[in-house]
This record gives C-alpha cells, sequence and structure tokens, in this order.
C-alpha cells in the first residue's frame, strides 16, 4: 500500500514534466515556473483517496491478475486526472467560500501575489485533464468515453456548488430552505459523483466496460457518496477533533448539514423557534444552544440508525450484483467508510 | 445578414432551453432560474461575430451550396458553443481585473447576490459546451475531433491569460519585461486561437475536414488574430472614441500594449526614462506624456506600416493556399479586418 503510493506518486512527477512540456503552449521561463509552483501547492497534498482507488478497482476488476507496469501507469494516470479535478473545485470553492486554509496551509488564492490569479489558476488545473487524456489515451477505443465521463462529471459537481451557493446567498439566510430532500441533492451532485463514482467508472472504461450498462453501479455509489457525506456532516459536529483533524464550524457558516435538516423534521415548535435564532451565528452561546437541541433530539442516535440502515441497503444492493468483481469492487469502497470516526 | 443573425438567436433560445432541462442534473425552481438569468446576462449581448462566422465559413466551405436547414442549425450550435466560451472568459476575466462594465452593463459578479458565485457561473458556462456537443453531435464521425478542438483552444486561450497575469502582478510593474516577443505571446494565445482559428476550425470540422492536415490554415488565422489585436491596441490610443464606443485606458493600465512595446524598441535613452516614468499611471498628465512620446516616435506611421505589411504578408499567404473554397474563408476574415476604424 505505501508501495503503491510511492509509485502514484512517482506518476505525478511524469505527468507534471510533460505538461510542463506541452507543445500546444510556448512556455517562458516564468510562466513554467508559476505552473510548477501552482501544481505542486495545489495537487498532491491531499489524502489521495480518490486517485489511488482507481488503482486499486481496476485491481479488482481484473481478479487478481497481475497488473502490467503499462496498466498501473495509466490508472494512476486517471486517478491523478481525478486528483487535478479535486484540486481545481478546491481552489475556486476557497475562493467563493472566502476560506483561510486547506490542507494545513493558506488557501491558495491567499499565497502573496497569486490573489485573483488563483481563479485562472483552477481552470489551468481544469484544462490538464484533457491534455493528460490526450496525451495517454488517444487512440484507445474508449478514448472518447473518457472525455464524456469527465466532462459530465465536472459538470454534475459544478451544479451541485451551484446549488450549495445559491442556497446559502448572504444576507438570505434562510433555514426554512433547508430540507433533506436539498440536502440529498447538494450532496450528491458536489460530492458524490467526482468523489465514489468517478473513481471506478474510471477503472471500469479502462476494462472495457461500457458505462451505459452499469447505471446499477453508479446508484450504488452514489447513494455511498451521500451516506459518506451524512458522515462528514455528523463528524463535524459529534466526531473527535483530534481525531477528524479539525474543529467543525458547520453550525457557525450556516451549512446545509444533514443535522440541521434531521433536527428540523424532528423538532417542535419551540425547538424550531431557538433554531433559526440560533443557527448561522458565530459566538459560542448559540452554537452550544444548536447543539443542546441536536442532543435533546438524539440526532446521534438517530445518525447510529441511519449509518446501520444505510449500510445494510448499500449491502443488499451490492449482493444482488451479478458481477463478483465488481461486488469486490463496491465492498471495497463500503468497507472503508462503515461507522469511520475520521 | 440580419436574417442569419436572427436564425442564429432563435439558436440560441434552442441551447438554453436544452440545458436547462439537462437529464443529468436535477434542477431546482431557484437554480434553473439563476442559469436561465446568468445565460441571459452573460450568454448573447456581445457582437457574435465569432459565432456567427462559423456559419459563414461553412458556406463558404460548401462552394455556394445551399445549405440544409440541419447544417445551419449544427453550424449555428458550434458558433454559440464559441460564444459560451467567450463568456466564459470574459466573466472570470473581469473578476480577475476588477473590472467594472462590460457590453454596457455592470460585470456579472458586481450584479447584486451574485458575487463570487460568478466564479462558478463561469465554469457552468464552461460546462455547457460539451452538454451541447455532446445533445447534437455524439455519433457523428467528427465528435471526438470537436472535444479535442474546443479543449486545446480552452488550454492555449487560458495560458496567454496567465502570462498576461503574471506579467501585471499588482506592486511588480516592470516595463523592462515589455518586449514584441512577450506581447505576440500573449496575444497570439489569449486571443487568436479562439477568436480566429477555432470558428473557422468549427467549420472545417463539420465539412469533413482533419484539422491535422490544415496547419497553414491555423497559422495564417493566428497571424490575422495577433494583427487584429494590435489593431486593438492601436485603436485604443489613436481611434476614435465614439466610433470603438469606449475610451481607451491601455496606458492608465499598463498594458502589454504593441504600442508600448514598439515605443520602447524606438525610443532615445530620455524617452525611455519618461517612459518608465509615466506609464501605468492614472492621472491624465501623465497619459498625455506617454501620448506625446508616441507621436514623436511617429507610432502612427509605424503602424500603418505594420498594418500593410501585414495585410501583403497574410495576403501572400492566403493566395498560395491549394484551396479555393478555403482562400474564400481566409479572404473573407482578412477584409472584415483591414483598415478597420472599430
Ligand atoms: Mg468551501
Ligand atoms: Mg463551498
Ligand atoms: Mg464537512
Ligand atoms: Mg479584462
Ligand atoms: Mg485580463
Ligand atoms: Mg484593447
Amino acid at each position: 500500500m505505501a508501495d503503491l503510493k510511492s509509485t502514484f506518486l512517482k506518476v505525478y512527477s511524469v505527468l507534471k514534466d510533460e505538461l510542463l512540456q506541452d507543445p500546444a503552449f510556448e512556455f517562458t521561463d516564468a510562466s513554467r515556473q508559476w505552473i510548477e509552483r501552482m501544481l505542486d501547492y495545489n495537487v498532491p497534498g491531499g489524502k489521495l483517496n480518490r486517485g489511488l482507488s482507481v488503482i486499486d478497482s481496476y485491481k479488482l476488476l481484473k481478479e487478481g491478475k497481475e497488473l502490467t507496469e503499462d496498466e498501473i501507469f495509466l490508472a494512476s494516470v486517471l486517478g491523478w486526472c481525478i486528483e487535478w479535478l479535486q484540486a481545481y473545485f478546491l481552489v475556486l470553492d476557497d475562493i467563493m467560500d472566502n476560506s483561510v486554509t486547506r490542507r494545513g496551509q493558506p488557501c491558495w488564492f491567499r499565497v502573496p501575489k497569486v490573489g485573483m490569479i488563483a481563479v485562472n489558476d483552477g481552470v489551468l488545473l481544469r484544462n490538464h485533464i484533457p491534455r493528460m487524456l490526450k496525451k495517454h489515451f488517444k487512440g484507445k477505443p474508449y478514448y472518447v468515453d473518457l472525455l464524456d465521463l469527465f466532462n459530465e462529471v465536472e459538470f454534475q459537481t459544478a451544479s451541485g456548488q451551484m446549488i450549495d451557493l445559491i442556497t446559502t446567498i448572504d444576507g438570505e439566510k434562510d433555514l426554512s430552505k433547508y430540507a433533506l430532500s436539498l440536502h440529498r441533492r447538494i450532496v450528491q451532485y458536489k460530492t458524490a459523483y467526482y468523489s465514489f463514482y468517478l473513481p471506478v467508472a474510471c477503472a471500469l472504461v479502462m476494462s472495457g466496460e461500457d458505462l451505459e450498462k452499469h447505471t446499477v453501479v453508479k446508484d450504488i455509489l452514489v447513494q455511498m457518496g451521500v451516506y459518506f457525506q451524512v458522515q462528514d456532516d455528523y463528524l463535524d459536529c459529534f466526531g473527535d477533533p483530534e481525531t477528524i483533524g479539525k474543529v467543525g464550524t458547520d453550525i457557525e457558516d450556516f451549512k446545509c448539514s444533514w443535522l440541521v435538516v434531521k433536527a428540523l423534521e424532528l423538532c417542535n415548535e419551540d425547538q424550531k423557534k431557538l433554531l433559526h435564532e440560533a443557527y448561522g451565528k458565530p459566538d459560542p452561546e448559540n452554537v452550544a444552544k444548536v447543539k443542546a437541541i441536536y442532543k435533546d433530539l438524539d440526532l446521534q442516535g438517530v445518525f447510529a440508525e441511519y449509518e446501520s440502515q444505510s449500510y445494510a441497503k448499500l449491502n443488499a444492493s451490492i449482493e444482488a450484483h451479478p458481477n463478483k468483481s465488481i461486488q469486490a469492487v463496491l465492498k471495497s469502497f463500503l468497507g472503508k467508510i462503515y461507522k469511520r470516526q475520521k
């Protein structure tokens, strides 16, 4: 596993070098240096789960057959395309959210002399994806499927981001909009497609599969992505900050979190009034009032129930799939997230 | 011609309606309204030259054969894809340049309640392009060529934007960087590919041509795009504000304009010192000093010489092309811009 990660990171260097020599553009020294620094700052510093899971999934689809070096390389390229996509979204998301830090360092747009140039850097990150795909997959029978796949998932992610942004426009903080249907839509589009479906879809395409025939796999992975985000929302409030590596601020940030949605569903009129008053305020007193309501409504119990039901449902859907190697891929994903504490 | 434009605008409505019903995303009412308003605000309000020239070029390639309704529609879709690409770049460029107005109205990010959501709106505009291409061209033998073409041109445009941005980082105003080679590079990548090459390339692809075999056409169009931008730089200072519809501010904005580059090339040491002191300052006295140097160096004469030489060279390249219908396309472009006053 440590070995897989180091192989994967070596591919990053190869891809970066190729991008810095792209013949479609005449780099100046300054622009080549800019791109290199921008890539190193934004692309490889995450957990790399999404990227690595392309290789894992492809292995499982090959049912234990040893992968060739070429196959490992190509699966890694697709993995990095997902990491590039994520970097693109995060760079722009941090600008839009006016965030301060990301992955333990200042957000890219806050780095001196970067500022709003980060918008174009986000665009460049996105543009690197088709450059890498063309370089390594042009001529393969599934090349156009990869282009379509990345295009569709990017569209869905940006659309999810849009509903997230327009439901939380400054000065229009309106808790009555928050319902489970909206939460599910934001989460499904903004996170689930690119984080859960895309890695497996890449592995399937590389295995020669037609994605049109795998809508069931897509549905299961999207459901898993929603479950993952509900966990994320839960841990933001009830997780151990030491373990998850940050102090949650969803309540202060007026986030459309699964917890507030559930609270609004279960509360009485007095509690609803209190929630409307206290949710989205920055001071600890109001945060404490919200958390007290969450506890009064036993959201920890409600979540435990949601978690076991989700797990059972996902497991049943996976078991019902006719293909054993695809079952293995899906089970591997589910196993990694079930009852996670971080 | 007025008829062509109204046909073209009807296709806009069709495309917008399709995007608002895209089955890849579950719109909420609010998000559907947001997109509609965002598209109407940003996409159709320009001169539409780039989009219309796809249809014009395709007609010329067909050598006078009457186009079918289907052909006109498809050429229009490609034309709108270019207009969408332009809208995407302009929305983001205005954010990065902190601009105030665009096409006679406030920049999109300055519209109340939009703000930084405009970053994601730019991303959505970009994402609409592959949605439109997939809807109308999937299954055509040249579908993948269209995807590759739009991807490459977008990459080149974003790369040109990058050198523009990093050579004018705030607090690093350094006139000594400005040279003809840098100017050419910015202009070629930021403007020429998408404004001149892309419309013709779309028409060629739709005609069944292999773009790999048309590098000469590409070179000519890119040269024309550079010439067009030099005119733009010239008119910014020496054009009639009534005619061009705006008062130029390239001097105040410290732009890497062809004029300042030529001035730096031709000036003596005293003039160079004066340019370094006065260029990029907002007050009319300094602007007047720069303009006085431009006049002393007879940049109007230098430009007239550049213009006639560019025209002669481009014309000769066009005449040398073996294909008469391609000659007609290129001549039509050149005819539209030669000695333009706006
Ligand atoms: Mg954020
Ligand atoms: Mg956000
Ligand atoms: Mg969270
Ligand atoms: Mg601008
Ligand atoms: Mg600009
Ligand atoms: Mg100009």
